[in-house]
């Protein structure tokens, strides 16, 4: 646990290119890190995504290739893959107030609650639904990039990749998932990431922020 | 400043449905969640949303009219609205270009990058690159959340609203921006909030992570 702030450390953490292969991620600092993606906010609490934590380097060499070869899938030592729900259904939303009923007590209010969300999400299109549920994956994504880091561990958030492959490889569509987002961690290999000495750069707040007072 | 770690700052927070408004947020609070947003990773680094910081109270009550009468955008202090390109261009693209650029160098590989990027992104469909510029709001959104959090600013994440009226009330749609989340900051009313008191509901890891070793 480091003792920086926030914003310390958003400015210590970069998407690392280059890896140490010797140097994994322990098992407790992944623990952390999957935590914080538990403990996501999502809409209506649905929590719309799975997380599948890959270490296998079979599995792990199979996503590389459908991902530009990026080599932190390989030299990283776990990949976390998000994956959102393709679709709302009754039983996902069902279950959550189900969950939510068990912890927190029978609630009308609550009941009534996910009962318009049945009738608003379902008869949407799938495909608004799904990226629905992969906007509320990024806000875990989010999370686990200040988790990791907090704990100084790397982590390169990656669009690059062919998600049907990826969903291929990793057997989704069976289980009503689509693949969103890689995030794999590691620790960075200090002298031989081009991007690793270069400025961050971020737009100033004059182009980004408009204060209405 | 807080000393709690990540973690316990998400168990601190939750989706505060009553704030108090007789306890403003620092400016001194809302400039470093503004500053956590600005770091906030983004696909390919081109911070594709800008954001709104709204404290008149006005502007404020007109959101609240299509928003579900959502009290903590009133009750707060400070209304963040969160929007997205409504697509890519040329244009914003180039600008990421420019802005790189400057600050790191003339690299001629960076150029190649938004090159490709350009063939990309520029004969897609304008709601796909819209809804992938939101999908990178929500990240900042995340970072927003865990930068209240440590500062023990309650944000409440909103996506109950009508975004083409927000867009219309804000002259987004001039701008080619498209209203995606509202985060109204305040603090809690304590005691008279019925969220504060319930139990936090989140899925356990055997239903929500896959393991492949």
């Amino acid at each position: 646990m480091t003792t920086k702030s926030l914003i310390e450390q958003l400015k210590w953490r970069y998407a690392t290119k280059k890896m140490d292969p010797n140097k994994p991620v322990s098992e407790e600092n992944v623990a952390q890190i999957v935590e914080a993606i538990q403990l996501a906010p999502t809409s209506s609490g649905t929590q719309p995504f799975e997380l599948f934590v890959i270490t296998n380097p079979e599995k792990r060499a199979e996503i590389r290739k459908v991902a530009w070869d990026q080599s932190p899938i390989t030299d990283g030592s776990h990949l976390l893959v998000f994956a959102a729900w393709d679709n709302y259904t009754a039983e996902r939303i069902d279950a959550v107030t189900t969950q939510m009923t068990e912890e927190r007590g029978e609630l009308p209010m609550l009941n009534a609650y996910y009962d318009t969300l049945k009738k608003t999400y379902l008869p949407r299109d799938a495909s608004v639904n799904f990226d629905h549920a992969a906007r509320q994956a990024y806000i875990a994504l989010g999370l686990a990039m200040v988790a990791a880091a907090e704990l100084e561990v790397d982590a390169t958030p990656m669009e690059g990749f062919d998600p049907a492959k990826v969903d291929a490889i990793l057997g989704l569509s069976d289980k009503g998932l689509r693949s969103v987002v890689l995030l794999p961690l590691g620790h960075r290999h200090e002298g031989a990431d081009w991007l690793l000495p270069m400025k961050k750069v971020r737009k100033p707040l004059s182009e980004m922020v408009t204060r209405i007072d």
